[in-house]
């Protein structure tokens, strides 16, 4: 635990060694975790110009202007960054299908941990309710 | 994009190189964004045995069961897991004094990014009403 407090208005980013750092989105009107993805530098200054949520993408080592697909877009309505400046935290409202997953739900967050021996040594996944909005077959394979 | 659709009930957590995932923890009442930090499998396995958010501090190379010094523990709803399986989600309720920022507020993230240019490329903070509930120091300097 560091004491140091940090209770500047400056912009002192720490990125990771690949200049990256984690962006959480949450439905700013609903509290409802969405999504967790990353930014660099570049990805936070077009969020900001554009109004909407861009990532890096680490797979295809590329920008990631979130819905550019899909249409299902994420607007911005502030950019929070943690007290240490090495988390992004994204309160945005939902567009297009309102699904934010590339499985089709609004959530990428629909499985929760369940522990099969009570001891957390075995566990297993259960689906919440979080139904797809969008069949991905026919949004990503055209 | 990938469209690998992962909808099994398997447990395949994907750990980044040095054992870790992100976590990030959402007060389950309100939607609130708190914190993020960071789970290897244990930390999760001692999470879901004593039903209080525990992370892997990387700073220390410890286990940091969340509130241990403080009390203000999480008290865990539930744990979630993204698409594919490298990010982690906790909903909680905040016990103590419902501060999980070590400058005593009730959330990391009180500071939003502003661009003083438009352009997003001069960047500055701006604190949001997120006024500290304890006092850190006397909390930590004891």
């Amino acid at each position: 635990m560091t004491n140091k407090l940090d209770e500047t208005k400056t912009f002192t980013p720490k990125f990771d060694a690949d200049g990256l750092m984690p962006a959480m989105a949450i439905e700013h009107s609903t509290g409802t975790p969405l999504m967790l993805a990353y930014v660099n530098k570049a990805a936070l200054q077009k969020s900001l110009q554009s109004g909407y949520a861009c990532f890096w993408s680490r797979s295809r080592q590329a920008f990631w202007l979130k819905g550019e697909t899909s249409g299902n877009r994420l607007k911005l309505i502030d950019i929070l960054i943690d007290c240490d400046q090495d988390t992004i935290c994204m309160l945005v409202e939902m567009e297009g299908a309102k699904a934010a997953c590339h499985t089709g739900r609004k959530s990428c967050f629909y499985r929760k941990l369940t522990a099969n021996d009570g001891e957390g040594e075995d566990l297993s996944l259960q689906f919440t309710d979080n139904q797809p909005l969008f069949d991905p077959a026919e949004v990503y394979n055209k």
